[in-house]
């Protein structure tokens, strides 16, 4: 690793890495997107497709197919594919979250209407299944299928969880299984199956997959309370204001006494939210080491990505993913 | 054909033959719309399923595989796999409609939300597509994606193209191949796909799908000025409310001078309605006959209906699917 690199973020040497195959990612989901007959469709897609994500699962895509040896094409459609998922529900979470802002411009629901982003949501999910399709592998798509499943259960079981103080550490993991680490283990899993990997490389690739997703959304729940909003562009508190039961709140409130349960019965149940309670939420996460407590899971869960790892063949590439799996946890430590 | 079958509606003596298949695939649906993790999932989606469809999309996969000499169970999974894309439509379409009624009971997103709606229809989506994986039918997939595309492009298309007078019958037939002959042929063509049929034969299963899907929209615009709305459960002019631009008023508009364009932008444009004003409307449809003309497009697709099927082996339930389609007419004749 030169000194260059190792300056660089991994996410960055990744994009260096596949720069090229990204550019045909790229074309490909330009061109998935268009609709002959519903120019409606390529508006509301270019919005966030356009929006300069940082491409992270279809990056895991063509990292897992690399690692495998893979030399042919359809690593590029499974990417594109992935994408297309990941933006389909983005369209129906900002739906069924009333959202009004992501990445810093406003949401396709606020800027066309609700029905648009319900629908151009199922046209991506479609457009995805081709793409599958396209591929030839019946695995691949039993993959996705669950995968999608998986994302749909999660996000309905965070619909009926959400704001009930009584949420345990199971129900958070289920939760953020379908909403993170369900599309991050089959983007790495198909990798592997495309390039004709074993199972137990196929395997390990699923388990880094979930791991990296798992850890990713323990430390961004995190972020939200000790983040620097310039860098991150949330504001520290706006899980708390939107009484999300992220995981530190959970931990904090499994060792709650009885004031400290009327509080968080207030804030995130009832809802009524004054001058100061963020800054007693805070200090009550720190009075029962919550936030050290969820940090260590998250760095539990990157340990775990970094033995997923290990199981597979040697590779610049697979150097690079465990430099991500460090990062995403060290930018939170 | 005995008596007692000539009195039988077309479609409920397709019941009677697939009622020992309808049962498995029945049972399919409730399995299968299950979630270990969130069961809000089976409540929403049994309010649906459960609420007496007509289960006509899943009964053409069987009849089009029972005509091409299919013996297995896979028609099974793939007619749950059509009644599951058709509920998740169902669901999306509430939600856009923002409707409050469907078959004459309390819509889903009434009763629950609409973030429940749309998360389960994406569910029932993902799961639809588990189905298809397990038939191994790389074609059927092919054809199942390309189909939920079209739903999806004619919904946004219809979207975009609502309460604008100018809409052709060459966007309305774009929309009405979208909103439900899509489905319709896939359901058809999947069957007989899975039997191992030739070309030629998935072609006339397909040609008939989309025949009668087509018929089966147009006659149910026609229903809409001319029903009895104790048998069609919709009262007459409830398109015209909704300001929806159906066949009808296309031919009426093509054709109207300008004192009734005024009264088109009026009412259908601004939806400024009073007293008197669909008795106008229907005068005008009479006027330029437009009843008679869409009722004649009706009977077209009908006869391609009845062409495609010329095509088909010989079997009784051909000849029924021959009677569904005119009947599908004939009840608005």
């Amino acid at each position: 690793m030169s000194l260059d690199d190792a300056a660089t973020k991994p996410h960055d040497r990744l994009a260096r890495q596949f720069a090229p195959k990204m550019e045909a990612v790229n074309a490909l989901i330009r061109a998935r997107m268009a609709s002959e007959h519903a120019p409606r469709i390529p508006e509301v897609t270019a919005h966030l497709v356009e929006a300069g994500g940082k491409r992270l699962r279809p990056m895991l895509t063509l990292a897992a197919a690399a690692i495998c040896g893979y030399e042919g094409d359809h690593d590029e459609r499974l990417a594109a594919t992935v994408e297309f998922i990941h933006t389909a529900t983005l369209l129906h979470d900002d739906v069924v979250d009333e959202s009004g802002q992501r990445r810093g411009r406003p949401t396709a629901n606020l800027l066309w209407d609700n029905k648009s982003s319900v629908l151009v949501g199922d046209y991506l999910f479609s457009r995805s299944f081709q793409l599958m399709v396209e591929t030839g592998s019946l695995r691949v798509l039993d993959i996705l299928a669950n995968a999608s499943a998986t994302i749909a259960e999660g996000e309905v079981l965070q619909l009926t969880a959400s704001r009930d103080i009584a949420t345990t550490e199971a129900t958070y993991l289920q939760v953020v299984r379908g909403k993170t680490a369900a599309l991050f283990s089959a983007a790495t899993e198909v990798g592997g199956v495309i390039a004709g990997a074993s199972d137990e490389v196929t395997g390990a690739l699923y388990d880094y997959g979930d791991a990296l997703g798992i850890a990713f959304q323990i430390a961004d729940d995190l972020l939200d309370f000790q983040g620097d909003s310039a860098k991150t562009g949330k504001n520290v508190g706006d899980d708390f204001r939107e009484r999300k039961l992220t995981l530190p709140l959970i931990k904090a409130i499994a060792k709650a006494d009885e004031t400290e349960r009327a509080f968080w019965r207030r804030t995130i149940e009832k809802g009524a939210q004054g001058e100061g309670d963020l800054d007693h939420a805070i200090a009550l996460l720190h009075k029962h080491r919550a936030l050290e407590e969820t940090l260590a899971d998250a760095q539990g869960w990157a340990a775990r990505a970094q033995a997923a790892l290990a199981k597979l063949p040697a590779h610049p590439v697979r150097d690079m993913l465990g430099d991500l799996s460090d990062y995403v946890v060290a930018r939170v430590s």
